[in-house]
């Protein structure tokens, strides 16, 4: 494909040799001839300058540069769709593998690729263009809805509503029992709380891998419209999360937490159960949410305080050293 | 069910009409006609005038409210055996699939559901009433107790012991290999320490989902008996946990250590390996435990200390930022 | 097995009984006649004197002690060998199992174990003398290298090339997507960026179980030769990790992360994406890595410090209760 056709498609303006040939996609540091490449981290600046690239992604032109410049407002954006143009996804063509186990009472949908060794439960119902991979379980009365692709040996519980356009990759578990037991002093035992709700995965949802989103003790877990969820996360019975929020590897969500929309939460994040967090709020790695956040924002810490204050905090105590000697300078040893 | 039907099985005392239908179970916000709900939270409380449930499990009457109050001293309790009343679980009727591939040397016993895709390998023991969904490999010479059910894709390696009771959620991991290596100085190589042990999970243990439970190098893993692990648990090798602990999501416990009965670790805690804590220890979420734990109590941070210490400690941190201020003003700039 | 001959095997000079048999291999405290055990944490030298074991490996003579005593400089390599003697692991013997779905197009080598509902997609290429466990998932162009196992239900994505003694364990995934969105503010829409790369897990490497590894989003993620990762341990798209490094339970490392080589990160350690850290690195457990590490040591904490500084920190943190108290003496109370 020639530059110019690329930056048509992508809706980027176009400086130096509009007619050089783009066959693939490189990193900035292993660009060879014939690639498009991007410049989005300013950390990657440095290889602009030996970058074999024939041309690059950029938000602003850059002076001196040789190479064909596609400029645009959202570099990101245009690398994420020029990455489906070079590179469209390879799923597998519809077939129902003679392999896949499906109830006489589920119901599969056109144009769905079923691999081996699934197992379809009773009342189960499956979109169309669906693809479920080898290993895939979906219990009873569960629904997966169209064009949504389920990677291997993934576990669907019983009474779980997935929507259209979802992707779950292998391994995660979505509707196993929440955590919840009651101890009784006067019988001195431990009861299981039954879990007898669902878990609902709304529309274009994406679920990492070895992910577990456990059922709803009554009433159902919500993943809303459009979050993208990364892998090893864990989500309580009961959490509510809205729509197009990104919740980041290894974050734990407790039960009955509710989140709103266009929330962040970042790696290893750890929120308490049975509060509400705001529509907009941003929280950084390894933070701690044991309060509910009403206010947008960007937040960190633990327990959690907005952002500047927790910077605040975290750059006195790696001082403490030196202002413990101060003070000790001042009102002697102690 | 009428009111006064479900509170004799329950225990309670009833306060209001006795004689209201009761069909089914609800959250307190959620509510409508002919719903049982329940108050444990008082973060719910709020939803208790709106409420249109038509019936509530409460530890203490509550004036002026009209709907029929179910009363006893542990409402979660009489709420959990509640929830076992109007929905037992539905698991699958005893039937042994041809899917499935059962070793001509392990036994499987009476009543028994062994799903699709389920392996079995040599001399394992299943025993009666057992419930192995699709896709569970049983490794040889492990055994499942009597009303065990283990859930999709759960992976028991080999020369592991299951009690009777015990429930494992789908994906977990049971007996792989614990992380041991010698490193050779002299030879400049990483020997693997064989990992030769077992694991032994003890009666009415539950184990979420995509937990890892990590085999003896020599003896055993074991899980005492009644003790609930969460999901993405990991347990190392040789690790021993005691009897009716709760071990919440996400938390890591290193090699060999010892803990003893009725702990509580909240999620994300970290525990070194070769220490040991003490029965009746409750450990904050997100806190490290690098040393034994000696006395019963509540403990958290990093590394642990009891909670009053840790909470002390925290809230001068937070404070640190005006601390510091005014210290400058006596002290002068630093 | 006579203490002499084994003594010679692994290297060991001996002390006391040369001819007493050695049948198996204990843990100190549980060791039994016939048992050798050995001693390499000093924690467990209180059951030196109780032990009844017939022999110990140490690495220093031990006045006094009444058994046979193996002596060498590296006990816990000595004692890693000893087991594979005693304990040689059994491991299934070749075998197709007719139950597994092999693509015309795929090569499978000499002597492997495919066990029960592995399926293996077009043109994957597996080596001789690999073992993949019942229910392991192989996609298309994928490579197990030679002597390779891969324990039961494993899912490989496509594109993954896996080197040669390389052992995954169960329920892990490797080549799921990374975690890669694009949010256009002009469109108001989030666009998943292609993840077009693959992986590459070279040789020697062990994964523990339930552990995912993203592929690239362009170009590969690579495990050097020789690392080791533990159990639920996520790796990002495009990381880099060198040779022989240990990623313990519960590590996370974000996207295009490079690490050296014999780097140690600790349990629960999470590492910032798009950068470096040096070789002969290692850090504490639950510390959070931010920035680049560029020279070998020992480093903790969040953000990440040499350790030193870390404990001095950690220790005045500590102490504040009871410096506040002493600055209030002198300052009055505020």
């Amino acid at each position: 494909m020639k530059a110019k056709e690329l930056a048509q498609i992508l809706g980027c303006q176009l400086l130096g040799n509009e007619n050089v040939e783009i066959n693939s996609i490189s990193e900035i540091q292993n660009a060879e001839e014939g690639d498009l490449t991007f410049l989005t981290n300013p950390k990657y600046k440095k290889y602009l300058e030996k970058t074999k690239a024939s041309a690059i992604i950029v938000e602003k032109p850059i002076k001196g540069l040789e190479i064909t410049q596609l400029i645009c407002e959202e570099p990101y954006v245009a690398f994420a769709k020029a990455l489906s143009i070079f590179y469209p996804e390879d799923l597998p063509s519809p077939h129902i593998s003679p392999k896949a186990t499906i109830s006489a009472s589920a119901k599969v949908g056109n144009n769905c690729y079923i691999g081996d060794n699934v197992v379809i439960e009773e009342n189960a119902v499956i979109g169309d263009n669906v693809i479920l991979f080898p290993g895939v379980y979906i219990g009873k009365n569960s629904k997966v809805g169209d064009n949504s692709v389920i990677f291997p040996n993934v576990v669907i519980y019983h009474n779980v509503k997935i929507g259209n356009w979802v992707r779950i990759h292998a391994g995660s578990v979505v509707g196993s029992d929440g955590f919840g037991y009651a101890f009784s002093k006067k019988e001195m035992k431990v009861f299981k709380v039954p879990q007898t709700g669902g878990v609902v995965i709304e529309d274009f949802v994406e679920i990492g891998a070895n992910t577990t989103i456990d059922r709803g003790t009554i009433g159902d877990t919500v993943i809303g419209e459009g979050t993208k969820i990364d892998n090893l996360v864990q989500i309580g019975h009961n959490v509510k999360i809205g729509k197009y929020c990104f919740i980041v590897s290894q974050v734990g969500i407790s039960g009955s937490t509710k989140i709103g929309d266009f929330v962040t939460l970042a790696g290893k994040v750890g929120v308490a159960g049975h509060i509400e967090i705001a529509s907009n709020v941003t929280v950084g790695a390894k933070s701690g949410v044991t309060k509910s956040i009403k206010e947008p924002g960007v937040y960190a810490g633990f327990p959690v305080k907005p952002y500047r204050e927790w910077r605040k905090i975290q750059a006195l105590v790696d001082r403490l050293p030196e202002i413990y000697e101060k003070i000790k300078r001042f009102l002697g040893n102690f």
